[in-house]
């Protein structure tokens, strides 16, 4: 049943806040809702760091550093939301996601590399690596959103 | 302005997500949205490890120790959110999170400290000890909602 529900794609993508329970107990709606919270979340802590690349935040090392933690879990925690129970559900995402399985995993993938850089150079303490990969986690996030997401 | 805007203890409590950016610059809505979200995604990693304390899920120790670290970050992100320009804005936030700051404050601490002690005991691979802290957590849950949040 639960592999019937889900592409192969997002079965590789599954997190483990369902791993013991079935994705088809969860309603669409309610598996709508919470990808839906972490893609506000992500928002409200990449926020302030593309402020800083574009200058209109003050640069401050110490919420790079953390909000590049946060968005370190935070971007795993979506992908098992798109279970193709939610097809038929509201929301902005389009029906690629479960028809290009494949292009949508790169996405996140992208996404997932690019947070990784951005964690590295928050460590690093080097203002410009941080900016770049700022600037590259922004690409990925417009990357997933121009294709899988309703304009 | 932004010592104006918010309670002592909520500045204490404050994360990163703004502390380069003026809570007063964020809608109350967008606030509120934002605190909404994260108690979305903590329903979302603890509903399965309340499950395993109750015997409805089968317990898993892999998905105990993804879930705690999670929350451990997601139980730091709600509380900047509790701005005092959100006091007008719809929510099921109760005034006395206002007016109550230091007890709120405690309430806080205390999901902190469940979830600190969760992912402790997630680490010791005991399973009665990872149970005991789940109740925990799910106490502290309780306890917060109770006291904060409109019936």
């Amino acid at each position: 049943m639960r592999k019937k529900l889900l592409t192969a794609c997002i079965v590789a993508a599954l997190g483990a806040g369902y791993a013991a329970v079935a994705l088809s107990q969860v309603k669409p709606e309610t598996l709508v809702r919470q990808r839906q919270a972490v893609m506000i979340l992500q928002g409200k802590y990449f926020g302030p760091l593309a402020g800083m690349l574009k200058g209109s935040v003050p640069y401050d090392a110490a919420t790079v550093t953390r909000n590049a933690a946060f968005l370190d879990d935070l971007s795993q925690m979506p992908w098992d939301g798109f279970a193709e129970s939610t097809k038929g559900a509201k929301s902005f995402a389009l029906p690629v996601i479960w028809t290009e399985g494949a292009k949508f995993k790169q996405a996140q993938d992208q996404l997932r590399t690019a947070i990784g850089a951005l964690n590295a150079a928050a460590k690093s303490g080097n203002e410009g690596a941080v900016k770049a990969a700022i600037g590259d986690v922004g690409k990925a996030c417009g990357n997933c959103h121009d294709n899988f997401r309703e304009k």
